[in-house]
């Protein structure tokens, strides 16, 4: 029987209108077996630095990008079933440390804003009982609505307004989550069976016994989501970002492809990260 | 002729009303010759956890805090002009991810929501007559009024309302620093001459060839200043965190006294550190 | 037996330090018997000139106001029982330009942006389920918390904080219902028997059958409130509004007294008004 | 010489997905010589209730509006040079209570919030030169983005912002010269020369003599403009308001021609109201 293996890519293209520098990431965290990544403006090669992030997460900075058609492409192919886990973490120990920094509000996540949100409807609940009740909360009282929020919307407005897309799911889970005492972070991930396929976004939580993966859009299935980065919220994990100068986005294209393909019986699973 | 010393101290009480973890940052980061960290509820002793935090800094975490009037007393003696400098941090060298981290949006500096605005006002401007155009706009243009802003508060309420206390000060500095492509980030300090005494919040920025102290309130001596705390804003430095439980703060006290006085003709100087 | 009649006053304190026109919300909207309203700054007295509003409401504008220490007595006794009722309205009939200028959104009833979280609680109420249901829902998950909103917040600040005070209380229910398609509006009242004495805010709300009164603090009997001004919300009904000039507002003192007592058992109940 | 008159027309499709109550705000205000206003749903005939408000606006409110496919169709025909002004307003003297009302605060100009900024940015100025500032530092200020902003948004996101689109504009004027002191409010107009043509909105703001007519977005002749409906703010004068029900609006097309055609060079003028 062959090893089950991810194979993902991401397209990106943008106009960049003044010369800029940018933050890609879109690199697989961990145990990538074959990679490509090439970046180029207007047909010509783009240098790129990598620079490692906590938690695995590689990006790449493309420094004085001259103005020009940019154009992205990212391949890798990551074997499941063995070396690092799709989505690991427990290695990866919650240290004290760790634990203070995904206790904090955040840019997108602002946990203390709602503390009065957290403690009224999910008082009393702790553990894995506390994270299926936020991640149905979250899932039953947002609507999915492509293009219903903007970059700089977090939390409270998407609690106001109920409607998000996955970034969103996943904020309004963090805040919740940390405000009741939980630390929390975002991972973005190629989740192959996602539909519309897309990047996704999901939320580790760290319980007593380790972090575990909390996904209120309920769109994909978690064993086979591949890491790609984590931080507090989309602020860390943002698949482009322009530091200086100016750049319009013009497209992007995701694949995520599991071979054999999983069983979708995952979906709404709490899965505990090995 | 003796060396010149800062004596510094806080004093905290809190009522804790449900079993706590509380985090304090109080600590001076760096240099301490002298100090000691005694926390009591209802007069006994409760153990104090240290956790090493980025840039030095030194939090303390209390775990499973009893109900009771809880007291933080801290008192430390820095020797200045040997050992690290008060606010050092140019050999804590401008990393690449150091650099994305603090171009990044925070919580209370919200640089991508105000990024039309920092445009606006300082287009065309870099390096240091960038960070004097900040710091004079956020000077000029802010009212300093204790009690004015409340712990959610961040630098998008406080351009609207054009009041706060130093932290906003730092807060929106930061945050159009960020926007115009320059790192920033918060550093709260002992600040002996502040008037009235309090801790105080200042913001470092990163140009070519260093870090810089930026104050936009110019309350206090920036060569004075003692750090405590480092990090993206507030949610970093706070000097109290509740991660759990509840407390009522009732009280607080800070002192930081130099010997000898420092001359006051840095209040308004642009400090490369050290 | 004695006529039944509700003694009311207010007195303010301002310092003008700039010369400012301002506007009084004070005067008993109907049914007056006795009455007399003194201005006067540092002793001498304040021209006042009436404006009246719709709803009976009654403004007194002063313009040109030196500066100095203004000060403000109003006194009013209004019988019960004959007359306009304490706070009459279904003659005043819901007229449809009444209608749709209820259910507007406003400056701090902004019903547009509640309206998912309007539907998420209460689809498939209507008529006086759905104002129970509102008024339960505010009453249960707000806070009474003296001092905790600013005069710039409104409801959907109100609905993420989960505290305020009787205007804060108005608002969130107002929003909540133009947001189910009910028109509602808010009265300012003076409210024998509320503890700590001080002006109150209700709402009206409109059914088929009349306006009803709504009162998610429960704090003091309906049925012997005196209406002052009513309006869209807050920006239409403060006592005290500054449209040109400076003042510092100091102090203030509200009485009103029913004899004989009015029973406290109204309390909670809906009162549909007459 | 004819007399010249302006044809403006509306047309409006929306989806009625839940048994609707509807306010059109379309017709003209005043003078109109010539006029037709059809709605119909699935080709069938729906009646329509005219409901005057302040300052002649004309709302139409269509009850009961059955699931479906909805098409409001209006024409009109205006002469000008006589008969009413095309926006008329002196006669309109501004009342004590008039002067009051568009001094508050409203749901899109929040005059209380941005009081410190109109401080900040036009102290010491009053009259046609305020007018004059406030006019010119919006249209500098703002660039005109279409879609940049939501239904929901106010002054103070697009302060904040810095994109809008006409009633964006127009609000962020009408909040600074409320905060200033000088009352405003908004017009929505049919306004022959814009481009691209659809609704408009501008400002009438009142000075000692008069009212005046602001434009910040300097996009069409002044002096054609036909008045609609006039209010605090767009909560008052939006084209189609659903009160109750649900519609998905799908379309929408506007016309308006002045014959002959007017010079273009009032485009930028103080226009003061007669």
């Amino acid at each position: 029987m062959p090893q089950p293996v991810t194979h993902v890519s991401s397209h990106l293209e943008a106009e960049v209108t003044a010369v800029a520098e940018i933050v890609l990431s879109v690199a697989v965290a961990y145990g990538v077996e074959e990679e490509t990544l090439t970046v180029s403006v207007d047909g010509s090669p783009v240098a790129v630095e990598e620079v490692l992030a906590p938690h695995g997460t590689r990006l790449h900075v493309l420094r004085d990008v001259p103005v020009g058609a940019l154009v992205v492409d990212y391949r890798a192919s990551v074997p499941a079933g063995h070396g690092p886990a799709p989505i690991p973490s427990a290695q990866d120990a919650a240290e004290p440390l760790e634990r203070i920094t995904y206790l904090r509000p955040s840019r997108y996540a602002e946990s203390d804003a709602l503390s009065s949100v957290a403690v009224a409807e999910f008082d009393g609940l702790a553990g894995k009982a506390l994270l299926d009740a936020v991640s149905s909360w979250v899932g039953q009282h947002l609507t999915y609505v492509s293009g219903s929020s903007g970059p700089t919307d977090g939390a409270v407005k998407i609690y106001v307004e109920r409607e998000g897309v996955c970034r969103d799911y996943a904020h309004l889970v963090i805040a919740l989550l940390r405000a009741r005492g939980v630390p929390a972070r975002l991972v973005s991930v190629y989740a192959p069976g996602l539909e519309p396929m897309d990047f996704h976004a999901v939320v580790e939580a760290r319980l007593e016994d380790g972090w575990y993966l909390v996904d209120a859009t309920n769109l994909a299935p978690r064993q086979a989501m591949v890491r790609i980065a984590t931080g507090r919220d989309a602020a860390d994990t943002a698949f482009m970002t322009v530091n200086t100068g100016r750049m319009d986005f013009t497209g992007m294209r995701v694949t995520a492809i599991r071979e054999p393909n999983l069983p979708v019986d995952d979906v709404t699973k709490l899965v505990r990260l090995r």
